[in-house]
């Protein structure tokens, strides 16, 4: 399914392609957000014609709404949403843990705790008093952030929805610590996270029969919060696994991220892809692709680009500064995306200070097709050795 | 600049074909709204895509933001916004008239009146104490219903800044009366736009140059509201000035629509195109090209589209009821729209319930395509000498 072919000289960065069961992906690649089966203000042909190759959504999302049947019925989720390219589904674990509680807090708020509670996202182990998110051995109790209906979540559980949503690459259920948990917490966490991660792969072998076409690839996922041995330990275990390919999940020490990823991608089988969940910051993904990650997914080109804040070599700048109501260059020369050619800064300004719905597709398109077309220039890097040259080059350029 | 090519036997409808700066229009045609210099929800391409020959943009909006003066920076209308076909502006007058009370009103909420005001569409005629729009023979006082800022327009300054938006076809300054005013108010209100007219063109002609490449094509617009007799006198006294095509602006009473349009259309220079400003309901639509008008504009089929009502050769259903959550047909069977040949009316329910930006943004591709084709359809029928029988199996079929 996945094949290695060209590595980064004295680095674990690799070029490679992974197969699916609705094509390939080249890799490195950037994977494209669409949490609710919609990648936010584009429709699937603007997302195909920012270079994107893959789509990830959200498994606890998506089961809130429409529902993992609604999704199943319409002939999975990339059919559903009209995509034809390769689809993931995270586990839903992070938002369980992080909108489970910020669920609860507002529908809470007019107890006495709400003060405390409200804009914070609460994970386990940070609660002021009752629990918002109950996780036992089994699985984890939590509300709907949208009506705070309880709910419940088991390795299991997560499993069966995810085939049910139906696509190509689907995540184990993992714990999601607060990057504030300690070390004894996080241990704690970890160890349930390696013993759900074997019922993952159970429930996904009992539901995968011998003649599925395709079959959905399970990902296990890397936990141990910002402790080295705790990270290598996890690399270790779940590395043993029959997964197809892993996660590296939860958080790290931002400035130490590049080293951190290296401990588990050190251990992991190379043979096998590896997803670094969450990350898109393009100083990140350097060191990300650098230290063997093949792919990643992050919110943040489209949630940016929805304020106004956009993607250029030099930084991010947001477009509806007062400087840009006259400016008539494309928001960053030379950009090949579609915004770019058509539009100017002004029409962007304009649109935004109007309200106007565009403002967020057109602020999309750039801010994806910025951070895929990124990540394509690394795989193109390794390719060509001349990735170092490239880095040095970006990092020069970008302000943070 | 316009030549009819065929003529409906027995009646006043035609097929013709309007050359602008930018390409020709197929007429008879529907006009997409762009109020702001954007058809909301939509990029140009997509825009296009729906059949949409032509796009208008509304002068009042334009000149608050953001402001004629950026646009004309920008290259003019169509190159700002990144529309390369023929556009159009109307002359800010409805909005004027309707718009700037009711943003008074709303600014003037904590008055003692604005009970009385608020949420009331606000004509002259119809103000409960202090007028908010001042009408005076110049020109018209009225408030931003951005800021409550206090701005003038004249009809040489509606010309002024429709030439800087630098629309192909542009409309003179008329007085918009409220569908409730008397025959006096509304024969004052005719003469007045009458007297405006005659500016409006002088202005025009003004700031035409002999050099200027594409020269704008400015449209009079005939008034006299529900009533027979001023309706002729309009036609007569607009018709014989030198315009290159006219607009049929205010009200109608909605069922003797076809004959109010007739008594004009049937005084107007017939070698000029037509334009019936603000019709866009199915049914209103074969009335009018029945009765001789060439184009027509519209912003329901937008508007509607973000309330997720949506056009069917059967009538408008709206996407949000229960029981399409798990319809996996096409918005509307046989329908050739880029919504429909890729998305089902479940997801686009999910997208609704979700509110999701790609509802407003698939709903409005749907909808615009509709009107769109329907009277591409009804030219076709002209051509073909079948438009009775397309509009007898329309009308049918279609509920409103």
């Amino acid at each position: 399914m996945f094949s290695i072919q060209k590595k980064l000289a004295g680095k674990l960065g690799r070029v490679g392609l992974l197969k699916t069961g609705h094509g390939s992906i080249e890799t490195p690649a950037f994977v494209t957000v669409g949490t609710k089966a919609t990648v936010k203000a584009l429709t699937p042909r603007q997302v195909k014609e920012t270079g994107s190759q893959v789509v990830l959504s959200n498994t606890y999302h998506l089961y809130l709404e429409p529902g993992e049947k609604i999704i199943k019925q319409g002939g999975g989720l990339g059919k559903f949403m009209g995509w034809d390219g390769p689809t993931m589904t995270d586990s839903g674990g992070f938002q369980v843990f992080s909108l489970g509680g910020k669920g609860s807090s507002k529908i809470a708020s007019s107890k006495q705790h709400s003060n405390i509670l409200q804009n914070v996202r609460m994970f386990p182990g940070e609660e002021q008093t009752a629990p918002l998110v109950k996780i036992d051995e089994d699985g984890v109790t939590f509300k709907s952030y949208k009506d705070g209906s309880a709910h419940r979540f088991t390795p299991e559980r997560s499993i069966e929805i995810q085939h049910a949503i139906g696509a190509d690459i689907i995540f184990a259920f993992d714990e999601c610590t607060s990057p504030h948990a300690g070390k004894e917490y996080q241990r704690e966490a970890m160890d349930r996270t390696h013993r759900w991660a074997g019922r993952c792969l159970k429930r996904h072998q009992q539901l995968t029969t011998d003649n599925q076409q395709p079959k959905p690839m399970l990902f296990g996922i890397v936990q141990g919060g910002r402790f080295q041995n705790l990270r290598k330990e996890s690399a270790r275990t779940i590395g043993e696994m029959d997964f197809d390919g892993f996660g590296i999940g939860g958080s790290f020490d931002k400035e130490d991220m590049g080293n951190a990823v290296r401990w588990v991608n050190e251990l992991l089988p190379e043979e096998k892809p590896r997803h670094l969940l969450g990350i898109g910051e393009p100083t990140d993904l350097f060191e990300a692709v650098e230290n063997g990650c093949d792919l990643f997914d992050c919110v943040a080109p489209t949630r940016q680009a929805r304020t106004g804040s956009l993607y250029t070599k030099h930084g991010r700048f947001n477009i509806e500064n007062a400087q840009y109501r006259n400016d008539f260059a494309p928001l960053e020369e030379g950009c090949g995306c579609y915004t770019c050619l058509h539009f100017t800064r002004a029409y962007l300004a304009h649109l935004f200070h109007s309200g106007e719905i565009l403002a967020n597709t057109l602020a999309s398109i750039h801010n994806v097709y910025f951070i895929v077309q990124l990540v394509k220039k690394m795989r193109q890097g390794i390719l060509e050795e001349t990735f170092f040259e490239h880095k040095r080059e970006f990092l020069d350029s970008y302000k943070k």
